[in-house]
């Protein structure tokens, strides 16, 4: 190990990350630096006004496992939430290759012409291991990336879901207290990151295309039955006959399941991202769609309850991650499981076994 | 209260349950009660010699909630484990008016007639509210109930499906160290259960009948994904006709789904529980699939699959009743909800408070 990586390393642990290190070899820079480092507050109020390295930086402490940042994002967060509900938040899901980045930039640049203020953010646990497989390289949204009303975001690493979707979900708050008045949630139409960001949007969007012969997946994972709205994109030329089709059958397929508790009834609509055509539309049956919850309450009340849906999902990963990320136990299960394994014990004696260790 | 009310609910808090208590003002009877309970080793000996008193006795310990049970009755199945992998486990779902009950009388006196020893169980998290929805009343087996190689016993009670699923389980290991070789566990096509059956048994078996129109439910919730066989009952008179187009469909379903880990194709079956028809080829389907699957040693390996799986569903559920149960947590998860509720806190900070209140 060279005297470099050595140092910092060691910073690693003490919780400096690795760009905080410009001369790992002098501390007193790195305690200089420190102090340069902005405050929480000083962080809120340019956050407040728009200053998007501000937010950042912020997102970035929300993306840290280090608990001194996520001490500071805390901070951070609880005052930038009054700000918050002035948004409206779209999830967007659909497999691979329906042409998701093409259509959200699409969308995004109707929603800046028409001066709305757009942050899009992905959810995506597999990203750490892919590399970025969906909005990991920002030149997929060459038009948007430049676009001074627009904020681009690739998903937070991570390796499971509930993290990735917890650091996504304070990422809005963020978002939103910046004055981003429009969320874009993307996120793969594989495993199960679509509940996810279905409990943290208002509109849940299923993007697809006609022919694709994964009407099956789509209705077994519950997929379809999340949908607000079904875009088909890709409906030009000479697929144009086929998507066409494909809108009667999935009108059909929406009209078989029982009413929702917003009393919308889910729309299908044909587009083209690559021509930028269709999105208008598919806009204006958005916001009827908002005009429709707002009136009947089914907006706010919603919020509320995804609000206190993550309340105790975020307890439930953190009893559980606290549990299993005990040195002791992570030993212990491993015999137990051996054990288990062996025909030795059951589950349930090996069960008390281990809590009892903990306390 | 009266006098007596009040002493048996002191009795109660001590542990002793209302059936224990004959005269609930004189302490000293129950003394001698108490010392007359046969021990965890007297109930292991019993139960080892097939004695059906014993094993209910050992099963009324297992559902208990008294920690003082719980211990002894982790005693019992510790002892009675080693007898234990010689049964079939088998599971059967269908949603009501299929015949469940009909189906499952015909099928244990075909078991019985055959020389097998048959256990049925149930798991309906439900029955706690609806007095025993399912298996709640004997008499609707009424030959079975009277066959002395047939032990029937009705869903343990409980709001939570994952203490309703634990104690079915631990119920299982009891009947089979009795000598019950072939375990029978029934569960309503409604809700979570089946997934919780599904995990317990080496063979699943989803009940049918023609024109019910539930087929998109089945697909959409991964019912007849999980089937290792489609049974379509009432296949008699006027219905036959209609029953084998059925059969034709969902085997058509049937091949829709990807291989199973256990290379195992699943079938479809007609039957007439009510005439007794169809149910020794249905026997002969499942001894099929159980030579298949010891064959290509699927049966063990899924087996401690299986109890890995419940190991840490088991630890998970303690977990989250224990952080939720805590009388400081309960009363601040209220307060917190409604900060929610009002908009002043998010999920995470919510979250952090109550986590820190537990240390």
């Amino acid at each position: 190990m060279s005297k470099k990586s050595k140092s910092s390393a060691l910073y690693k642990k003490k919780g400096v990350s690795q760009s905080d290190i410009t001369n790992a070899s002098s501390i007193k820079t790195i305690q200089n630096k420190r102090k340069q480092q902005p405050t929480a507050k000083d962080l809120v109020s340019k956050i407040l006004n728009g200053n998007i390295t501000a937010l950042s930086r912020a997102i970035t402490l929300v993306e840290s496992s280090n608990p001194k940042h996520l001490k500071k994002a805390n901070e951070i967060i609880k005052h930038c939430l009054p700000k918050t509900n002035q948004s409206v938040r779209i999830g967007i899901t659909g497999i691979p290759g329906v042409g998701k980045s093409t259509f959200i930039e699409a969308l995004g640049i109707h929603l800046t012409a028409i001066g709305k203020k757009v942050a899009v953010l992905a959810v995506d646990p597999s990203s750490s291991l892919s590399k970025g497989s969906i909005l990991g390289d920002k030149t997929r949204m060459e038009d948007l990336v430049k676009n001074d009303n627009a904020f681009i975001r690739p998903s937070p690493s991570g390796t499971s879901l509930g993290g990735v979707a917890r650091k996504t979900r304070e990422t809005i708050i963020l978002c939103e207290a910046a004055g981003f008045d429009t969320i874009i949630i993307e996120t793969v139409g594989v495993g199960q990151s679509e509940t996810a960001v279905h409990s943290m949007v208002d509109f849940f969007l299923l993007l697809k295309i006609a022919g694709a012969g994964d009407e099956l997946q789509g209705i077994k994972r519950g997929i379809i039955e999340m949908a607000d709205a079904i875009a088909i994109n890709k409906a030009d030329g000479d697929n144009l006959k086929a998507a066409k089709l494909a809108k009667v059958e999935f009108n059909r397929a929406l009209h078989l399941f029982p009413q929702k508790a917003s009393e919308w009834q889910p729309k299908v609509t044909l587009c083209s991202a690559l021509k930028r055509e269709g999105i208008s539309n598919l806009w204006s049956l958005i916001t009827d769609y908002l005009d429709h919850t707002k009136e009947n309450n089914y907006f706010e009340t919603h919020r509320t309850e995804q609000n206190k849906f993550w309340l105790l999902q975020t307890i439930e990963e953190r009893l559980k991650s606290d549990f299993f990320n005990t040195p002791k136990i992570k030993e212990a299960l491993k015999s137990q499981l051996q054990f288990i394994e062996d025909g030795k014990t059951t589950p349930f004696v090996a069960a008390e076994y281990l809590l009892k260790l903990k306390n």
